[in-house]
């Protein structure tokens, strides 16, 4: 029977910590000796169990600095119902939604022409960020119709949720009638808030939310943190 | 009745030259005082034009160069069926993909998972550019079973189409079981091949493709230029 070497073991040890939540995120592993003498072994040896932590990129070692634990990229589905605090619970990370700015302002002409009104019709505007487990993976700007919706803005202050803040305002339902993807780079205000470098790879979405009736309730776009999250387009749902 | 400005009718005339085809992606425009001589205004007037044109992503200005029309970034559809020829054909665009390698080897163990093979099953490689009008829009590699699939590498090498080469190896029909999408930067090997600058942003998708029966025939990886390539998901044909 093959034994499991002693490196590979200590690196199932420490991914078993990591998913445990005994270190997360961005936490500092201990230093190399003290893990070298928590197992009984040489620091060679706990060298290796981290670089093959590093190969499935579980950590990353800063030089000088010590080693991280990485970031899990968040598998985010898009489809029908694309619903962010569900996205993340189910993954067993804990979603959270910051307001940035809520205001109530003229449509945009291409906000218009998203939302199916008149050039110039109100709507209001939700600015804000998405978290996982307090780490931004997010920046979103959602677009409502304001005529529709009077108390939405008052909604949403309460809830920061757009779910939520749709149904109180009548929006039992709403589905996804397109999503369009593409890459970016990340400006120097959106890396601040993602806390990222400027420059960083933005996954950038764009997307419509229509009532049963087909009428359009949400015009979003929304800018990802490339490295914290993956879109997955799955058929489970078609027929 | 309200008159159209100058500059403006001279935008829509230039914006309709380059819808026509009589400027290209890529080709520079004539400089200013020559446009200024052919609409009989100052290069003011042909400057404002340019610069509302320039607004709205149908044109770049390069520096002491001149000014380019820009590239028309391509609505790629992902969804149950994912077919490149026939994306690009519906949307008036000259599809082609040309061979960078053909390869049979054994599968690594990310490409065995993702196929349901056993660890070192031979697989069929094919590493290739996919152009839209000639211009490179992205990089993929494509890796098949290869003991069900004899003959595949002569027939990718006949029609460079993965559609058609299934199809020739009896595979009548295969269905995207799903897409995963994530952004990375452009290495450098891959800048030489997109025709852009290392660093550019890069949208990757990950996909399986399987038969009527389940069977994976195909695990793809690809890497599409962001600025030139948005990758829709629509729900038209769910239930």
């Amino acid at each position: 029977m093959a034994r499991t070497p002693i490196w590979k073991s200590i690196a199932i040890a420490l991914t078993d910590d990591i998913a445990q939540g005994r270190y997360r995120t961005g936490d500092k592993l201990p230093p190399e000796i003290q893990l070298a003498s928590r197992f009984g072994v040489n620091r060679h040896t706990v060298r290796r169990a981290l670089a093959e932590m590093a190969e499935q990129s579980l950590v990353h070692a800063r030089r000088g600095a010590g080693v991280f634990v990485a970031a899990r990229p968040t598998d985010y589905p898009i489809g029908k119902r694309v619903r962010f605090h569900q996205n993340l619970a189910r993954l067993g990370r804990i979603p959270a939604k910051k307001i940035l700015t809520l205001e109530t302002r003229a449509a945009g002409k291409r906000e218009a022409e998203a939302l199916g009104l008149d050039l110039g019709a109100t709507v209001h505007v939700y600015n804000g960020l998405s978290l996982a487990d307090d780490q931004p993976i997010a920046l979103f700007q959602s677009i409502f119709p304001a005529d529709p919706l009077p108390d939405l803005l008052d909604a949403l202050a309460e809830t920061h949720s757009v779910t939520e803040a749709l149904h109180r305002c009548g929006v039992a339902d709403f589905t996804r009638i397109e999503t369009r993807i593409t890459a970016k780079l990340a400006t120097a205000t959106q890396a601040l808030h993602l806390q990222l470098s400027e420059g960083s790879p933005i996954l950038r979405t764009t997307g419509i939310n229509a009532a049963p009736g087909g009428q359009p309730v949400e015009f979003g776009r929304t800018w990802f943190a490339g490295d914290r999250v993956t879109l997955t387009v799955s058929d489970d749902n078609d027929g």
